[in-house]
């Protein structure tokens, strides 16, 4: 059975999943899903989110949890190791995913939003989220100031949660906006230039499947 | 250098950090730090946030980072095998980790912290977390009605990961919300009392740094 991926590009948790599959060289099926289904809830995930993934082997959710599934089984010999090399660099890699879910992932997600709804908290929320994003980001300078990914001399699932999250971001916020986030911050440009120039995922972007946000 | 872990046990993190350590039958030393201090920012955590942990080889920070790196270091041939013994063992264990990040802590904390602080939100927060978590919970009655622990028939990080955060959540509730979390839930009860009789939770709840809450 062919690996297939139940959710949309919509989704950066579904895009995240998706690259990693592309980053081991295997191929996919994205299956669009009605995610509060009776189908859905019982047979992938109980809690009515996307992304799942199936193979041959295991239903799966929660996107960190896919990512480390398909980086553990397709790890092979050849670079890159997803999950770091080292018990130093695994140990940091996954430091740095919590990171991405609790840190950087809250206020991105808040910004992206507020440009489909308006925030329950009205639009002082979304200036908080400015702000949070501004700190976090100016953590990753001094840590990318040190080494060249976040876990260390390579490419790992740290590096890989952010890929999406950018993307989504830098469609929806104007050219202003988005010289804000870099300008003073000279590695986290690079770095970001570098992650999302991987062939995987331009690759994975060229799908036609991918969603082409409009700028506001 | 013996394992040093900083923070305090007021914090669930901070214990499963701690747990986790125990589990694998070592030792460690708690030190109590300043978290918004320079010190702490620039040596252990520039998010100011604990635990953090340091031993002779690393110096880490997010509680789920340090519970792997514990679990991967001392895993050895010896039971519990915490990160899963299996490649879908250790998945549906990153599976249930995520579930705990992103579906059980939030409420549960958010509840824990309306007894110290009132919510931003109002009351009706605490009241939508109390819903959030009985439906969080049902999901959990229906996979522990299938396997004993979460990834399978062994303990691993993902059930630890729960230990703590029951214990400062039935520390603060009355009787009554503590038997309408677990009456209709007879899987869940049996779980927590299980994960809650672990030997290396006793010796962890048995040291004098650990925090008596008062109930209301
Ligand atoms: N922690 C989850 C987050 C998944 C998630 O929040 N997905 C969103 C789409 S971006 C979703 O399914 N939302 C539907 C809902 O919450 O009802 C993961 O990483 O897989
Ligand atoms: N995701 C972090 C959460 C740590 C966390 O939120 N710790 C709290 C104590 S329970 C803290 O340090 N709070 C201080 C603050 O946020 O300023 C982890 O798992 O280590």
């Amino acid at each position: 059975m062919a690996i297939k991926i139940y959710g949309s590009f919509r989704s950066p948790f579904v895009m995240a999943a998706a690259l990693t599959v592309y980053e081991k060289n295997q191929e996919f099926e994205l299956v669009s899903v009605a995610f509060k289904s009776p189908e859905y809830l019982n047979n992938y995930n109980p809690f009515g989110k996307i992304p799942a993934y199936q193979d041959e082997d295991i239903t799966l959710f929660e996107s960190k949890a896919i990512m480390r599934y398909v980086a553990t089984k397709y790890e092979g010999e050849r670079a890159p190791f997803l999950l770091g090399s080292t018990v130093g660099e695994q140990a940091l890699c996954n430091q740095w995913l919590e990171v991405n879910s609790h840190s950087f992932t809250p206020p991105l997600m808040e910004i992206a939003l507020s440009f489909f709804r308006t925030p329950e908290g009205g639009p002082s929320v979304v200036e908080e989220a400015w702000e949070k994003l501004g700190k976090v980001l100016d953590i990753y300078e001094a840590r990318l100031s040190a080494s060249k990914y976040l876990a260390g001399d390579c490419y790992t699932l740290a590096d890989l949660a952010h890929t999406p999250l950018f993307y989504v971001l830098k469609a929806l916020i104007d050219e202003e906006k988005q010289n804000s986030l870099t300008s003073q911050r000279p590695h986290v440009y690079s770095w970001i230039q570098d992650i999302s120039s991987r062939a995987a995922w331009k690759k994975l972007t060229a799908r036609p499947e991918n969603i082409h946000y409009k700028q506001r």
